[in-house]
């Protein structure tokens, strides 16, 4: 007897409300929802194969609905991924069950990028299908010709970054994108009525999608929509009209399914809706047969594709790429060596663009790009350019005025493979960008963040622009490395260091303003140990003078100014607190002894918060910086407004010193 | 000889690039591109009166493009407002002029809000004429009917926060909305056609606005549209088809008249090109009375209102709400008199819908709302019903999943006056409308942000929904409270507190679980001083714990444990940082008091990262949060996965204290 693909949708479901009851927490109403659609997805046209979750050229498939977890947990068990077992989807959202409250790639082969936070799954598919596209230019359909698929929801619409996405997609035509959305007319709150009067269709093909739709119940309809979606050659919204909770037959259709368990009553008239008489988690023999075939389906072409790369001149920089090792001999030695024999009074953000020029050419796997401040940020370098639906092969982006989704989109690259994305935009704006940073730094993607502007130095633009908590805030995110380089040479280790943490972003905060050279032979491995002493006390040690970036040189003005009073004053430059916090017990207490202020003072310099400072200069230290908002006017005047230079902060460090 | 209303536009083309070029800095490209639009609005559309800015009934202007700020302050000067003075705009963009970069609400009357992070302004405008709608509800036309006018660039219309503010205006039918879209094809980058090929006007239409399009040079054409504009029942988008930089004859139409001075010899031609003969900073007799006489348009309608205003029946109360003044009696005293005689263990989110429910009796300013969380939030009151398009005299808004466009409507409601407006979401979703908390901020907009699921006591959704560094990020915005309230009595005052802060915004983060009641006599002191001894040590003190919002129970099981060891223990509420550290030195000395370590041994917990917790604990402290992200699993096993327990952190204590 054939299984029918309604047993198979309804395996989905079974899974789905068990789950979730047996958890008494989650959401059951999205995958009984979609579990139609999901199938005839896997079934005929997801190319994947469930024995090699790695493939390079597998489809990827993207549940931007993240709170619909058990949809794509079940479909990984069901099709024969290796994980989850049967026992992690007993034990959904329990401590130590990759079946976690959300999809996480982190914990799951499959699970191509983490989703929950809405709207960022579709905006990170985006990425995936640039990339694909970028790469498919380099390496050709033989290596790369795959499609990204995504299962959105209304919220995912409804969420700010879904307009920058849907913008992005639409001018890079890309037509290996395909979302599915679940268009259930519910939201956490009621109808989709009560806040929204959208036509979405129209929406997207004012931004250049081709728009279908289907009976998200029709295995037949939902078929022919997916087939039309596939032959178009521009980015494809498939709106799949669906009952959520289809198959509870008290609850469907309304909100009381989309966060919470079913209850036992409703999940036996659930069982005896769907004729679905089996046990809890138990899958008959045939139903998972099946399932397992369509996770077979893949295997020919795969085996294939694995004949074409063997053959292929490129395989051995395809596959480097992909796996993410940047070649054995990268490094900024050269170009350093180069600064250091001419040193240069520049901007940390031109210096930046220097070390680019040297990286570029080195690394043929970074797409630089810009939120529209490409000659502020200086994120172009002359070898790369515009990457548009006419030249994927290119590699620097104009992403228009689109800070999130431009960091969704580098997170999704980073994600894809192959490709290592970098993109500016102003320090100020890393508050637009922060939920993709973040969600980055938790999937573990390598994306740089270039962000320039990244003090009052900025001067007159004033307050809306002048980043005061940013960098604090930033540095407050786990598994970010937030650096601030003092010079040429810093920002160039620094690029160096960043584009080596393969396991997560990082962050550039780069000055607007010229800095002196400070560098010295310490500064490589002081940039990688994340704090050095870039100047040692000359007389009796009094004071140590922390300072990050543009302050770096205002704290060597300081030291100077104390020496000549016979202050003795050490000067650490403090590119990135992140790494200086994971040194060693005897580095941390070299550079920065554990002593009392009567001793050795204490003192930060940063053009930012004093906010968590005090980390570095323990009780009774001293914080200069800037607690209240900026204001628009010259640099310079700036920083004497905030008492921010070596006559205001030298004779403050005297007096704590006298007290 | 009558002023030509191109004469009238050339003026503040004339302005701007002088202003530009004395400043060495800003952005002379729009406000020359949009000077015969705006001319046109001032002149025949916009309702005020130069003579009184806080005219209640005005129509409100803003420049969402507020990098184009010469614009603004080119018409506030002209129109006869008391600033700015032509010495203030010779003094554009220096240290103490109140013509900033960009317009600040907070240094300008007639800057209605503060612009420059783009989108912001549009989406604030939404909040503007809703906040107009719904006083138009209560005090009808006579009071209350007046319109929205704004200007924004392609910038704004491509940040995503303009498709959550397009969704809601159109939703709501917010036809006293209309928007001057400055379509000038450029952005900082280039040609617009770099990175968008949008049809803007049919995605407009697609949330159900009005589009009309014009001739942004032709004075008549624009007229046309413009009362089209005001005509139509929905909000409205112009479309004003502008040169950039218009009459600079060699650089308009470019990207380089965006962000820079024209040049004195592109000014000298772009003065020919204008038939503007007059020198920097002057403007004719005849031109800047014409002005003037634009600036006195509104006097007599104004008179008439005042009139109206002066025999009502709401006059009071109507003055009262617009003016920001809370009524006189307002307390929750008697609320917390309620839960202190049958104290509960209770959820802070549960707590704060009680307290709420106290608040929304008295205060019948309040607008309340969630970003489609309102059952987890606990937002709405059982006595405030949906404000739609169909009741705008009701308090409760569906903003749907946007968080964004929330924020930014509650901080362009509160800026609107007469209202005051909380709005719900996920404290992790601050992230999303952090641009928005920020710059609610700076502009001193009293909004109340009610953030729910404030840690890893949220539990099973895993790591996407579980703050980390959110309440320290937050903490670090200047002139933000942000509220951690321990129980439900602490709850009812932090929301006094919140309400009571009428120059910037505040932030409620409330708990998912449960908490037991702790209160005592001294929490009402205590919470409005940001900290308090909640608990004296009873055995010679060795430690003080300091604790927010659900961690609060925990230190006091602690200091039990402790103190059982006859180790004397303060526990330390702090619910609000921010308060505390603007106390007198006495207080702070006597919660905190100034001493070694090896004296007292001070000790923070709190369920999130404990970066910044130094400030509290000073040198050699102990600090027990959550230094990564978080994971998926009930509460509770959460708590002890991160040894975030009594039985943990009690040995942890004793150890330091024996060292």
């Amino acid at each position: 007897m054939a299984v029918s693909e309604r047993e198979l949708a309804n395996a989905i479901r079974a899974l789905s409300m068990d789950a979730v009851q047996a958890a008494n927490s989650g959401h059951p109403g999205m995958p009984m929802g979609m579990a139609d659609a999901a199938t005839v997805l896997f079934k005929d046209f997801l190319k994947f194969d469930a024995a090699d979750p790695h493939w390079a050229d597998r489809d990827r498939f993207i549940l931007s609905a993240g709170h619909g977890s058990m949809l794509i947990y079940s479909l990984l068990h069901l099709t024969g991924y290796a994980k989850p077992t049967i026992e992690d989807i007993r034990n959904f959202r329990q401590l130590g069950s990759p079946c976690a409250g959300h999809p996480e790639n982190f914990l799951l082969d499959g699970v191509e990028c983490t989703t929950g936070p809405l709207g960022q799954g579709f905006a990170m598919s985006v990425g995936f299908a640039l990339a694909e596209r970028h790469l498919n230019a380099i390496y050709g359909d033989d290596l790369v010709n795959h499609r990204t698929w995504v299962i959105a929801g209304d919220g995912c619409l409804m969420e700010g970054v879904n307009h920058e996405a849907v913008g992005l997609a639409g001018h890079w035509k890309l037509g290996h994108l395909n979302v599915l959305w679940d268009d259930n007319r519910i939201t956490i709150d009621g109808s989709t009525e009560l806040s929204t009067s959208e036509d979405i269709p129209a929406r997207y093909r004012a931004s250049g999608w081709h728009v279908v739709s289907c009976d998200g119940h029709d295995h037949v309809d939902i078929r022919r929509a997916l087939a039309e979606a596939q032959d178009d050659p521009r980015p494809s919204l498939i709106a799949c009209r669906t009952t959520i909770g289809f198959g509870a037959p008290n609850k469907q259709g309304t909100a009381a399914t989309h966060g919470s368990p079913l209850g036992p009553d409703e999940i036996a008239a659930a069982r005896k809706e769907l004729d679905w008489s089996h046990d809890p988690f138990v899958i008959p023999a045939e139903i998972k047969s099946a399932w397992e075939d369509i996770g077979k389906r893949g295997a020919e072409e795969h085996g294939r594709w694995k004949e074409r790369l063997a053959n292929h001149s490129d395989k051995a920089e395809f596959q480097r790429r992909m796996s993410g090792e940047l070649p054995q001999d990268f490094s900024v030695a050269e170009h350093v060596g180069n600064l250091m024999s001419d040193p240069k009074k520049v901007a940390t953000r031109k210096a930046s663009e220097w070390a680019l020029e040297a990286v570029n050419r080195m690394l043929p796997e970074t797409i630089g790009g810009s939120a529209d401040l490409t000659g502020s940020n200086n994120t172009k370098t002359p070898d790369i350019g515009p990457l548009t639906a006419d030249s994927y092969g290119s590699r620097y982006v104009y992403y228009g005025i689109r800070e999130f989704g431009m960091a969704a989109a580098m997170n999704g690259m980073a994600l894809h493979g192959g490709v290592i994305p970098y993109g500016g935009t102003f320090l100020i704006f890393s508050d637009y960008s922060r939920p993709a940073i973040r969600l980055g730094a938790l999937q573990q993607a390598r994306v740089v963040h270039v962000m320039t502007h990244d003090s009052i130095g900025l001067g007159e633009d004033g307050p809306t622009h002048q980043p005061v908590e940013q960098l604090q805030s930033l540095r407050a995110i786990p598994n970010l490395h937030v650096f601030r380089p003092a010079d040429a040479a810093e920002t160039a280790w620094c690029w160096q260091l960043a584009l080596q943490n393969a396991d997560g972003p990082s962050l550039m905060a780069l000055s607007r303003q010229n800095l002196p050279a400070i560098a010295t032979n310490a500064t490589e491995q002081g940039c990688a140990r994340g704090a050095y002493r870039l100047k040692a006390a000359e007389a009796d040690r009094k004071v140590i003078l922390i300072a990050t970036g543009s302050e770096v040189s205002l704290a060597l003005e300081v030291a100077e100014k104390l020496e000549g009073e016979g202050v003795g004053v050490d000067v650490v430059s403090m590119p990135c607190t992140e790494l200086f916090d994971a040194q060693d017990d005897d580095y941390r207490a070299d550079i920065l002894p554990n002593v009392d202020p009567s001793q050795i003072l204490r003192v930060s310099i940063e053009a930012g918060t004093t906010f968590g400072w005090e980390r570095y200069t323990m009780a009774n230290g001293l914080n200069f910086g800037l607690d209240r908002f900026g204001a628009s006017a010259p640099a310079e005047a700036l920083f004497e407004k905030f008492g921010l230079t070596a006559d205001a902060i030298a004779p403050k460090i005297l007096e704590a010193l006298n007290r």
